[in-house]
């Protein structure tokens, strides 16, 4: 890709991992959280995933860098984005591997059918609609704020096209927790596994990982903490595994 | 007291704050979880508490020594376990200040009325009824295994019991997390904090402190680790000054 393929206020950037994507600055660009995201979810080489909202497609391209998931669709409501998302996948020769589709997380089972996925991931708006300030940027606003979709109609979508057994991976603030699990237990997909991230050992957690599984029996294991920083700007070594290791489990 | 004053295979522990209290090493004795609910508590000088399923009485006894609460109710389904936690009151002179009833949690409600109380704390059997191996001492057993009441059974109660914004405070363990926190939203106590206990920084953790708000809004904190140990047979300074410090918090 040449620079002018790019489309103004468009930059693309180097994952280190092989993959680049095209973002836009001013608009949304992944975080730590995708990242994560990404090192937590578990999926075989045979499986099929679904990422819900997957925005510029980043979830769907680092799950490859890992390894995870035979055929990846990313849903997206935005069509600038979903555009945006399926030029990244070109760009990565990745065409055969993961499917961009433009639709609406709420219409999810209806787009792909029910159980069709054995995999789902999740990178959702945090902030409820009247949590924090709205952005003005649309795009922003809406990877922020549950305009478009809320919590239940993700976690009721994802129960919808999991196979049954099937696993869903999110991750989200842990000020929403008590929401989060009940809402997984309400639809069937019983929480197995969380892993709280705290910036440093002695504060609270800021992101939360978890692991459901459709129809799962009710037991979870709640993991060891995930410490980012050993001191301000030294990553942990697990943090350094994360975010530059191959496959990072 | 003098040691003919207990029955045959009791004795006589002191708890290191003023108190004592009296045990049977072959029935159950209190343990970590019992100081860490007592420690994590909030309840003010003015505020009625009930300790739901309250054994020898330990966590009454505890509060009382952190200074917490006014009047305690503990509720305690075995007559014997129930007398010897009387016979504690009144060794430590607290019978104006803790009175032990002999029932059952089921019927907590009817046996106090609604909204009767500012506070409910409870240290629940952990193991669902399947999990685990029962002990053949009955006392041991209820103590350990949800046979006399189920985790339902308490939150329902809980809520019944305690006036509107009352708080909740329970120990338990993680595995369990998705379960306590669906019931206790389903049930209106609202989780507002959690903390969960790990025996090092690098270890699952193995205990979770809950507290939850009636009708409270939908938002928790999850606060930072505790940590136990240091190392093996070290405690570390927040374990230290939970088990040895006078208010703790």
């Amino acid at each position: 890709m040449t620079k002018s393929e790019l489309l103004p206020g468009e930059r693309l950037d180097d994952l280190q991992n092989g993959f680049e994507i095209i973002q836009d600055p001013h608009k949304f660009c992944f975080g730590a959280d995708a990242v994560l995201l990404s090192w937590f979810t578990r999926a075989q080489p045979h499986e099929r995933v679904l990422d819900m909202g997957c925005g510029t497609g980043i979830i769907p391209i680092l799950l490859k860098a890992r390894k995870k998931g035979r055929h990846i669709v990313g849903l997206e409501i935005q069509p600038d984005c979903a555009q945006m998302a399926r030029r990244s996948v070109i760009h990565n020769h990745l065409e055969k591997e993961i499917t961009i589709v433009t639709g609406d997380i709420r219409e999810a089972s209806s787009i792909f059918g029910g159980a069709s996925f054995d995999v789902v991931t999740c990178n959702p708006p945090y902030m409820i609609h009247n949590h924090g300030l709205q952005n003005a940027r649309r795009e922003i606003a809406v990877a922020r704020h549950e305009i478009l979709c809320s919590l239940q109609d993700i976690i009721s979508q994802a129960a919808s096209v999991l196979k049954p057994r099937g696993r869903f991976y999110m991750i989200h603030r842990p000020f929403r927790l008590g929401e989060i699990l009940s809402q997984m237990v309400c639809y069937g997909l019983e929480p197995k596994r969380m892993r709280l991230v705290h910036p440093y050992v002695d504060k609270e957690p800021n992101m939360v990982l978890l692991e459901g599984i459709l129809k799962g029996r009710s037991r979870m294991t709640v993991e060891k903490p995930f410490i980012l920083y050993k001191e301000p700007g030294v990553y942990t070594q697990e943090a350094l595994e994360v975010y530059y290791g191959k496959t990072g489990e």
